[in-house]
């Protein structure tokens, strides 16, 4: 369950950031989910990792952004009302993502809208940003949820 | 390996298509991607799922992703002069992803661009889709990855 008050698309309150706590991956985490879904070798050959310009692992962009929505689901996202999302206007990873350095996210709601066709849903507008220890930010991404809206009473 | 020519930033040919062959998604892999990853119900519960307006289990979308990322990696990506992607300027989920369907991938090369640091590299900026055995797009993403050039004779 969320640890927060979001239920409904009523409750997104635009302009308000929600911390969504971290997480850490191994390495082997980072060389398992690379070996199976991006299997080049920055992401599954430790030796190979260590000559490039990343100086060793990290983690597909694509590991990256799942285990950010998974924060979001643990965290924020309301899952009875949610009805799935029509896309992302924008993903940047910038910063690589290292084995056993803990990187926590942040969700900030940018705008909240009414469905024109459909009275009981909408969508939430949210830039979802990651940070290292450092307070640098290593990943966003930018898009869309639709949420049902709080049944009348 | 790649089983194309495609082996230095210089090989892309911008207007070109890709095919990069298929992948169908078993109902357990879907649970168990979206267990880890996107525990919504409509991913995870095959009886809540039944009761959406999708009539049953559902790729996460970061499942979608990935699993698109693996057939660019296998038959098209030259992963020895990879240097990684700085993001994706949209993704768009159309239509929902389901269990024991053949999804077939077409990555089209939107434009090759040089490096204005670096002149060993540069930028491809690309659109993968996918399709239904339909034909009906399901899923596209646009973005960008950075390759060496082929260096000199």
């Amino acid at each position: 369950m969320a640890n927060n008050s979001v239920e409904f698309l009523d409750d997104f309150e635009p302009g308000r950031e929600y911390p969504l706590g971290s997480f850490t991956l191994t390495q082997d985490e980072i060389i398992e989910f690379a070996t199976r879904f991006d299997p080049q070798p920055f992401h599954i050959d430790p030796e190979a990792a260590a000559g490039t310009m990343f100086g060793g692992i990290i983690a597909s962009g694509w590991h990256t952004t799942a285990a950010t929505m998974r924060l979001m689901v643990d965290n924020l996202l309301p899952v009875e009302s949610s009805l799935g999302s029509p896309g992302m206007d924008e993903i940047r990873w910038l910063k690589p993502v290292y084995p056993d350095v803990e990187y926590r996210a942040v969700y900030c709601v940018n705008t909240v809208t009414d469905s024109k066709s459909k009275p009981d849903r909408g969508a939430v507008n949210s830039t979802t940003r990651l940070f290292n220890p450092e307070g640098e930010e290593v990943m966003f991404f930018t898009g869309a949820g639709f949420y049902l809206k709080r049944p009348p009473a």
